[in-house]
């Protein structure tokens, strides 16, 4: 499985990533699931992929190779906005799937991939999407500031409580860990090393790091918040039969 | 859809569940999930159910009937153990479950339920269940005292945070009330009122209670969790980029 999500803030958009992938339980590998295109100096586009690894890696070789061919394909660089960009990514996967379709229909797997990508193009707003393996997409709103992928139930309920556009970045990041940390305790298909990719709203890419599961910070994180958890339990009133 | 938890403690089980049942989302409605029996004055059943909720109507019925006609049939009155009762149990819901079965998937809809049973029989240690629709069963343990059907996912961070055999009756009442709260939040197909029932280790039911969603003890808990949160949030250590 996978789990991957993003926050959009004011500040910036911070992406983050497990990087366990599997075939069933009894074949494990870990793949980076964090992908940086940045075609020109005046644009950059992080995506985060969950599903079918053969069509993920086929799709980034796609969109690496459109821009070395631009002259003649559609491409990154041929956007002028990010929601065109989104329309581009989007239809370039769902062709790739139809090509394995039948073949991989007949064995009964399915090539689906879903994506997160960030965006950002000359000066206009940066935008983060949705894209699904139909090749439509939503976005991020204020309401809503967080896009996940893959497993995301288990790491949902830390971002309804803390979520908001008006994070810093640093407190983004801190939130997206919390939200794969909860996954990785209840789903052994997601694990560490975890990726953090932060696209400032000034643009560029200010942070690419990873996180190892026997980090100090990613120790640290996980201790006090557990600590934090267990004085916010004990600090719950208690029913009058208690 | 449904969310029911149980935990059993040193202490006792405590039990709790929310009330609403939905046909598609276009038709809600609300109900008690929680079913205590009481067929003698040595024997406590409390049951917590999942599914399908004509399967269910059927099954109360059914084990009720069984004890006014225990004389002629298998009931909880003939159990002397607490798996034997997980076996009637699991049994009779499987044979309601076939008795419709023909019918319902010709109208592609399932018929079955899933069950957690708390049972106490004289002075036999409590034992906590769940029941499978195929009518076998699993049980809570010291490594994870406790059991969950329906929607698990948003409400299983907290539990295994926070969950242990250790914790006051209270306490674990509260982790609930959390862990059901986290899951109103993220599905809103489970919803308040939430039935929160307490079997102490010493034996009968000390508590059978329904928590509205603006009592104020509900609010109160929900507010301090929030609160704590936040405060656990915001003490997490920094990237050292933040």
């Amino acid at each position: 499985m996978t789990y991957c999500l993003a926050i959009r803030t004011d500040a910036g958009i911070v992406f983050a990533a497990d990087t366990r992938t599997n075939a069933g339980v009894d074949y494990v590998t870990s793949y980076r699931k964090v992908h940086i295109f940045q075609p020109a100096a005046d644009r950059t586009f992080v995506l985060l992929s969950a599903g079918n690894l053969a069509t993920t890696t086929e799709l980034m070789h796609r969109l690496k190779h459109d821009v070395a061919n631009s002259a003649n394909v559609d491409s990154f660089l041929g956007c002028e906005l990010p929601y065109q960009a989104a329309q581009y990514v989007g239809r370039t996967s769902r062709h790739i799937q139809e090509t394995h379709s039948a073949a991989l229909l007949a064995s009964g797997v399915a090539g689906e991939v879903t994506l997160i990508m960030g965006a950002q193009i000359g000066s206009a707003p940066q935008q983060l999407f949705l894209i699904y393996p139909q090749g439509n997409f939503i976005e991020a709103s204020p309401e809503t500031p967080y896009l996940q992928i893959g497993e995301n139930k288990y790491g949902k309920p830390v971002l309804d409580r803390l979520g908001t556009a008006a994070l810093s970045l640093d407190e983004a990041a801190r939130l997206c860990v919390l939200s794969l940390d909860a996954t990785i305790r209840s789903n052994m298909t997601v694990g560490a090393p975890l990726d953090l990719v932060v696209l400032p709203a000034t643009g560029g890419v200010a942070v690419d790091m990873r996180l190892d599961e026997d980090d100090d910070l990613y120790k640290a994180l996980r201790a006090a918040w557990q600590e934090g958890l267990e004085r916010a339990f004990a600090a719950l009133p208690s029913f009058d039969w208690g």
